[in-house]
Order: structure tokens, then sequence, then C-alpha cells
């Protein structure tokens, strides 16, 4: 076996075999195949594709590259949830405390922001004291204790991954579906959950832009978590524009503590509730998805979702009189109105550039070294398809700086699009992938 | 301008423009783009093709990567031939002289065999004395004083082909026909030449296993001829038996002036008339294809070809007793003679087989390090069609080791196909790729 012939393979549209990928995949990242024989392979895939099991292979390989979480001390069926990125997306910090109030345990291995996309670890880090970098032993005593954890990947998750990951971002071959699909999942499927819930964003705001591959990616890694034994399901949810009022660390916390309390935005909330009946399904903690909504209600409206959320900030370090009051979180010294200078309907909010116009406020990441203000952000007034009149307020920005408010301000102006014409064909869920295929809505 | 742009542009299926093909170029042979980018472009490459003017610009920038040779001071129209390489093929060695002896100026620069093709600088070699390594002033003395000189490149040609070649070579990258159009033709253009006569060879022993796909590389390398103002016409002939009777150094040295005594095998005549009448042509030496093979034919009888051939091995320090007596040429020790076992006709003579049984003999290099045996190799004394007895002589091996004789032999037998059906469908020369197109005969 030798890279030259892999390469030719696939060239040719041949399907490598599992003894061929495994060969790739190890001595690319113990450093004997170098990068120029892989990022020719990774051109070629992306041309000829991979199959089915060529993916569920290459993915297994990744994820056998590194360290492997153990997570079989917790007690229960885990059942892990992951986003393929948004803006405004603070589901996880929402549908964590209410799946744990269910009794399901949620131990959850978060990221940063990088980008126009937030992290959950930054968001929760806008609370005072709170300790993301829990020891292995303090994040499974706490979720067997109080069923939530979140924490940073401090682990050697899938080390070929990254080495790829950077590779494709230099050679031009990040978006081959095959490539995504296994990046993501060979990390999640390193996690240690028995199943897996994913939340595949579509729109301008997400890598997927279109709704034909948005279902693609997520029939594939659905694809994948079941070649590995593992009960997964995608939901295809909007991304075109922000989930929910709020863009930016404090900002969003404020947010997710509102929806708690039953006072939360109405697309966060239906997210949060289709995410969690089936994280809840999964789990066995319900037997169908009406069992699930019900439940997941309960424990909004008779505050232990709240409760839950407090008790595991509290125990991660946090500062709970800032869950209790939201005032007390990180302020901005101003706020910028940005109104409208036409009546009509929002026609457009994309929510790329909308995430843009709050990194520049200095609430996301230019680059990994980037230092995160955590009051920063935008509130939106307005979302799409709302009726705006003339001098109406569309968002407040919030900032630190004058330059950068008008800077954000200026760019926003041109990002928010008004028309004559109203729409009221908005959709938040586009369909369901699982292990019966594609169901579109 | 940036390197990922670039491929991101060509994987899409874009043009490039002159000044991105420049900047790669200039940038790879400088170091400052790392292979991992150039390897992921040329799979891209591979797989979206190369425009006319893209391959046009690709040859100018590797051409002007390196030294470019100065033939102006050799008086006359400087006609040069190449060949994309063959079995048997010492067309040079007869095609130089009598071209010479015609009175048109020969500035031939040539390489050395790898793998199962010879090259005319080995083959010079085996004639004692031979000097090739000519400085650039003795060179072009030699040209100017009797017509005809022959050397090795010196000079730093084309580096940036050299290092992409290296790089294809283990990339999988290497059969595009853009790349290897540009790869011949920028070394060929950098040689200084006014107007260049292609010997693009197909069948088994070729690069280009089928008719198609050398008149696309024909046509590609005219292009790129005519597209930087050279004079470029190609002829598509046969290599799917060896060239001749003879494959191996000091063996091919003796048909050579065996051919320009009159009385060389027919199919070499015809491939040397043919690419001499259109070198004497462009060369204006003659007005018509039909006077350049009178013309051509008139020195092999009057026997001043055979004279210019032995002008120049002296002119360049070689031993002329041998010219006039090839029997002083290095001999092998042994002769193994190669019997039919049974009768009818060959039907197939795969000349890369045959190629790599005279490599099992010495007579070429496996790596560019191998030593060559002067006197190995094979003469064939049936060709592809030709009638043969039980028990009759198919091919003479010259060697000298047993083991050597013994594997070739072995490895000869299954190459060598009898039939019982005669074949008189036998075709050397298939087409004329000229400014006017392809012409197929």
């Amino acid at each position: 076996m030798n890279m030259y012939e892999i390469i030719k393979k696939k060239r040719e549209g041949n399907e490598l075999s599992k003894e061929e990928i495994n060969f790739f995949i190890e001595n690319y990242t113990n450093g004997s195949i170098p990068d120029y024989q892989a990022s020719a392979l990774l051109m070629a895939i992306f041309f000829k594709k991979m199959s089915k099991e060529e993916t569920v292979n290459l993915t297994e390989a990744m994820l056998r590259s590194g360290e492997e979480i153990d997570l079989t001390s917790i007690e229960g069926i885990k059942v892990d949830k992951h986003s393929t990125g948004g803006v405004g997306d603070k589901t996880t910090l929402v549908l964590g405390p209410m799946v744990a109030a269910c009794g399901l345990p949620v131990a959850k291995m978060s990221g940063r922001g990088l980008g126009h996309t937030g992290g959950t670890l930054d968001k929760l880090e806008s609370i005072e004291g709170l300790d993301i970098s829990l020891s292995k032993e303090k994040f499974i005593s706490n979720v067997n204790r109080i069923k939530l954890a979140v924490a940073g990947q401090t682990a050697n998750i899938a080390p070929a991954d990254k080495k790829l990951y950077s590779l494709r971002d230099v050679t031009a071959t990040v978006d081959n579906t095959s490539l995504i699909a296994s990046s993501i999942m060979s990390k999640k499927l390193a996690s240690g959950s028995d199943a897996i819930v994913l939340d595949v964003k579509v729109g301008s705001g997400a890598f997927m832009k279109d709704l034909d591959s948005a279902f693609e990616l997520a029939k594939e890694m659905v694809d994948i978590g079941i070649g590995m034994d593992r009960d997964t399901i995608a939901i295809i949810s909007d991304m075109d524009e922000p989930l929910g009022y709020a863009i930016g660390n404090s900002l969003e916390v404020k947010e997710a503590i509102n929806t708690l309390k039953g006072r939360g935005p109405k697309d966060l909330l239906e997210l949060t509730l289709a995410l969690g009946s089936r994280l809840l399904l999964l789990g066995k903690r319900v037997e169908s998805i009406e069992e699930g909504y019900q439940l997941l209600n309960k424990v909004i409206d008779d505050g232990s979702a709240f409760d839950k959320f407090k008790e595991f900030i509290t125990a991660q370090g946090g500062n709970s009189h800032q869950v209790d009051n939201p005032n007390l979180l990180p302020k901005a010294e101003q706020i910028l109105e940005l109104k409208a200078d036409e009546a009509g309907y929002i026609s457009e909010m994309n929510a790329e550039e909308i995430g843009r116009c709050a990194l520049i406020l200095g609430a996301g990441r230019e680059t990994k070294e980037s230092q995160i203000d955590m009051s920063a952000g935008i509130i939106l007034n307005k979302k799409k398809y709302d009726k705006v009149s003339t001098g109406e307020t569309i968002a407040f920005l919030h900032g630190n700086s004058d330059k950068k408010l008008k800077e954000a301000a200026k760019r926003m102006k041109n990002i928010v699009k008004i028309s004559e014409k109203s729409n009221d064909n908005k959709q938040l869920i586009y369909g369901i992938v699982d292990k019966d295929g594609i169901k579109r809505i």
C-alpha cells in the first residue's frame, strides 16, 4: 500500500478500502505522509466524492487518531447535541438546563466562537467567576449530581482531523460534504455520548447556504452516526436571520435566562423544544416527541429549568446573583439605535453579515488570539418580514467605542433590506433526518 | 492575489489569468508557495483542465523561470526535433546527420534515458571518446562549422518545470495533457530554436496509449509553439512495437549507421524521412515535403549523410574507426536466441515490455543513478505481423550475465504473441498536426 496509489485510485473515482483510509490517516497523523500528497488526495475527494462507507471509515480513523472520552461512569443514556454553528445561537444555554431538569444527564463539551459565529464557552464566561476548565472527575461528578455540566475540550480529540482541517483550510478543499461530516462527527463521536442530536443550520449565516446541501450534510452525518452504532438524528433549521433577538455574549445569556423563564423569543423556544424533545426520546426519558414537548414545557412553567440553570452556574463557580438579576451582567457603555429610513417590511437580514457587525463591536474573535468584549453586541428590535415605520428602531447596537459603533451601524444599514411587499412565508425547521431517511417539512 | 483564491478559481472550473499563472510559477519556484498548495492546484487542473491560453501562459511562465539559450550566433534557421520517447527510437542519430548534410544547422540538446525508454546521449556515449559535455562556445562553433552538434543540457532550463514535475510524479497528477504539453514545450522553447518538429509517439511503448490522446497532446503542443511564435508541427507515429530492430545503446548506433548507409529498417527510414522533410521545410531549405524527401534520399545515396555522421563524431572526440567498422563498438559476451514455440504470425510485441527486457539486460536505467551496459540489448529478428515458423528465431538477446539473459528471455517469451491469423494492417504514421489543425492519415 502506498499513498501514490491511494491518490490515483480516488482520482479515478474508485472507492478506498478501510485499510487504505486507515493507512492514510495513521501515516498522515504521524507525519510520514507529507502534506502535498494529502492535499492532492483531498482535492481528488472534492471532485470524486466519498461513498457512505468511505465516510464512516474516514470518521472512525480520525476519531481513533486521538483520545476517546469515557463517559461510562455517568449514569443513564448520554445524549449530545451539536449545532453546525450560527449567529445568536444560544440554544445550548436553554436546552441544557431544560433537558437536565427533565432528568436526562447532559455532559456537554463545547467550543469557542470564531469569525461571525459565537461559542457557548464564551457566552458562559460572561457570567462572573464561571469556570469551564473542569477536571474530568469534577465534570463527571457534576453531571451525576445535578445532571448538567459544560466544559471545554481538554483531551487530545481527533488530532488527525485537526491536522487535516488546517490543510483543507489553505488548499480550498473545505467544502466537501463527506469531509465536513467526518470532521464534525469524528470529534462528536470521540466525546463519548450514546446518542446524538444534530442541529444543521441553513441560510446566509450558516456554512450550508441552501437546503439541498444542508440535507445532504445532515444525511451524511446521520449515516456516520448510525454506521458507528449511535442513535443519531438531525434537525435542519433556519440560519438566514439570527436566532432570537440577541447577538453577543452577555446579551445572549440574558436572552437565554428570559427563555428559561418563559419569556424568550418564539423561534429560540421552538427550536429548543424540537431539539430537546428528540434528546429526551433518544435518552428514553419519554416515549414520544409529544411527551417530550409536554415535559419540556412543564419544566419551564414550574421554574425547574431556570432553577437547574442557576444550580449549574453555581456548581461551576458562577455568580448566581447575575442569573437572578441579568442586569448585573457586563453592560456596554453606549447603545446606538439603528432606525429605519423608510417604511415597509424587513425583507432581508443576512445572518452572517449581522454576525460580522457584532464582531466589529467586539462580540467575537477575528482570529483565535482576539479578545472578546463580553458586553458588546446587537439586540434586534425587528426581524425578517416584520412591519416597520419610518424612524422606528430596527436594532440596538451595544458597544464601548464610538468608532466601532459608527462602523457597525454603517454596515448594518446596508444589511437590513426594507421592501414594500409583506411576506409571511417564514419557516424555522425545514426537516428531519434520521435512520429512516430525509423528511422535509 | 493569493494562492488559495487561485486554487479555488481553478477548482470551480474558471480560467486563470496570465497574472495568476505567473504569480503561481514565480512564487512556487522561489519557495514561497508550499508544495501542498501546488499539489491541490495540480489536482484541480487534472479535473478541470486548462484552456489553450492558460496552457500557453503556463509554458511561458515555466520557460521564463530559468535560463533561455541564445542560438542567434548560429547562422540560418534553427529547427529542433523532439520525440515524446519510445523504445528503439534512434531517429536523432539518423536524422541529425541527414538534415545537416542537406545544409540545415542542427543544434541538438538531448537527454538521457530513464525506465523503458532510451536516450540519445547514452547511445552516443557507446562510441569511444565521444564527449557530449561541450562548452556553449564549442557547441555553437561546431554547428557553424559542420552544421551538427549534440550535447547535454547544462544550463538551468525551466527549473519551475523540474520542481513541478517532481511534485506531479508523487501526487498522481502527471497524466494531464496540458501539464504534459507545457512541461515538454517549456524546455523545448527555452532551447532557442526557431521552429520545432515534434514526434508524438502512440501505443504500448509510448506515454500516450491511444490515438485520441496522442492527437490531443500533439494539438496542445503545436498550439503552444504557435502561441509563442514558433513554427511547430507534430507527427503522430507508432510506438506499439519498437522502432527498427535494435534496442540497446551500441546496437542502436550500429543500426543508425546502417540506415545512413541506406541499409536500415524500413520503419526507421520512413519516420526519419517524414520528420526530416518537415525540418527542411520549416528551415526553408526546401519548398515542399516532396523536395525534402528527394534531398534526404540523395544525401543517403551519395554518402554525404554518413560522412556527416563521421565528421560529427570526430568533431566531438569520438573514435571514427568505430563508425567505419561498427563491429568495434561494445559487444556483449553472450547472445541468446529466443525461438518460436509455434508457427503463425506475430500478433503483438508490446514495446514497453520489450524496453523492460532490454532494461533487465542492462541497456537502461531503473533509477537516475543506475549504470548502463553499452553492449546489452535486443535485436529483433521478427516484428509485428511477420510470419514465423516453429523453432525460428524471434530475437537475439545480447547480455553479459546468464541470470539476466534467462530472466529477460523468460519475460520476452510472454510478451511476443503468435496468432494463426495474418494481418497486414500495420501503420507507422497516423497523422500530422500543424497550424491548420489535425490531419489523420
